[in-house]
């Protein structure tokens, strides 16, 4: 495999995105279940860290980055309090919810499968890490908050598939040594419209017939 | 203690068992609840790698097994593929996803008091490491799926003593030094049996006398 | 930053109180759950060790303390033998374990946050670590016993707060080298009773203007 040099700074502004755009989505979440402020900060940080831990946690980086650069949970914290004086400019809550969720997919999936090559996994594992880092903090976010995960719901549209292909597309550019911060950013911009456009014309993958008997 | 030398090859044919039964239990889940052909992945994958990685983060093996060696994931994949198109051949869902979760139970409960004992946690931590790697993938699949997870519901059968047995077996064998693959193999059909006939004859543990006020 | 030297015993004991004090608040739920007393070993388990595994995980100490030091284990296994027999004893299940919940909260916040800076994090990360230990282990007891998590739920009263403040004076305290066991065991204090204060008086956060639409 070619060594995996991705730019340091490019990889920070992911992650400050990604962090912004899930504390968003969770500080909103928390608004329309009618939370305290003290239930936004919490939601809005296990939605930005979340997926982050996990990912740091499975290789092995300790302690993971939100633990060791303050700045995501100012940014965390910061969203929260916006969210508290601003909601109501935003005239519908659950878009808004869902926009700021692709953002955070969008720029996590990359962010997730850069760390795993610079760690050495294959390319497999580095797509499931990438998936696993999009999708985790939403995942703590719903059950926390007591709704049907987004990743897992019955009727959804596509939310895990645009992650793994972002991650794949990160895995096959770093293999061709084209990993410059044109292409990642083209990435992420491509995760998020195809989450977007999988939310406005219903998008879904194929069903499995129906068993007759699904007792 | 003695030394802990169990088989390499034997170990990692008894976590690919899992992998496979657990990602089954994941999948046909899927079908029940009718999610697309992502969300079966989804469940496939957490519940078949859910219980090793939580046993691997614990022992401190980064990155976990799971990331390392891609068989367990193109394993689930599989399992996944198969699941989509064959099953509607399983007359009933429910007792399929209980005999594979069964058998997931059975194997993992032995490979997570295994590895933890090759680490060298005394007999208690390796009880307890073995029945949280049995019971952490299928924790999260009935979590992400909105299920009462099957460890714990109120009137179900025995779930966790079986794993907790089967580790507790292995932790006994160990220290005689008759861990050789026929004893672990008789201890995972011990669990695997175990459990169905719990199922099958609705044995349970004791219950606490209810208290007059429960409030 | 000042060194960080903490009282080991002390730390110990924080530990061992806070073991059992969630231990019984799992016990005690799965009693008014109806679990059986498997069912009951396990919530208590996972309550009183969740949110010390996560924090040992988060900081790299492996395997968590639970793995090592089987005092912990034997100690959630005695709370549930205790609470099976003698929870008739205790008039009223949910004051009970409201009771034991806070007392368990108090102390792994501080341990947490001692933790945390023994391991050189920075003032934030640790405040933000002793609050995820000492929410962490009641989030999944509430989860696995499909409660709303205390945590976050809408109308609840203060409960992560008095986590973070008792995280935030042991930062402040070890700042300025006057961690001794009384300020510790004040600030545990501290936070015990000003959890029992919010649910007596029904204190609450700020909450956020209802959007007019908050679909």
């Amino acid at each position: 495999m070619h060594p995996v040099i991705f730019n340091a700074t490019l990889e920070e502004i992911l992650n400050l995105v990604g962090t912004f755009a899930f504390a968003e989505s969770g500080a909103l979440l928390a608004v329309r279940k009618n939370y305290d402020i003290v239930g936004m900060a919490v939601l809005a940080l296990i939605t930005a860290i979340g997926g982050g831990v996990i990912r740091d946690l499975i290789i092995g980086a300790h302690p993971p980055v939100a633990f060791t650069n303050a700045n995501y949970l100012w940014l965390a914290l910061l969203a929260t309090i916006l969210t508290f004086f601003a909601h109501p400019l935003l005239n519908r809550l659950n878009v808004a919810i869902l926009v700021f969720d692709a953002a955070g997919l969008a720029v996590f999936c990359i962010s997730g499968a850069i760390k795993a090559l610079a760690y050495g996994l294959g390319p497999l594992p580095a797509i499931l890490l990438g998936t696993l880092t999009a999708i985790g903090g939403g995942v703590m976010r719903d059950i926390l908050a007591q709704d049907p995960p987004a990743v897992l719901r019955s009727g959804s549209e596509l939310y895990a598939l645009p992650a793994a292909l972002g991650a794949t597309i990160i895995v096959i550019i770093a293999h061709f040594a084209v990993n410059d911060s044109l292409t990642v950013g083209l990435t992420a911009v491509f995760v998020f419209v195809l989450r977007l456009l999988a939310l406005r014309y219903h998008w879904r993958g194929p069903r499995p017939r129906r068993a007759s008997d699904t007792r």
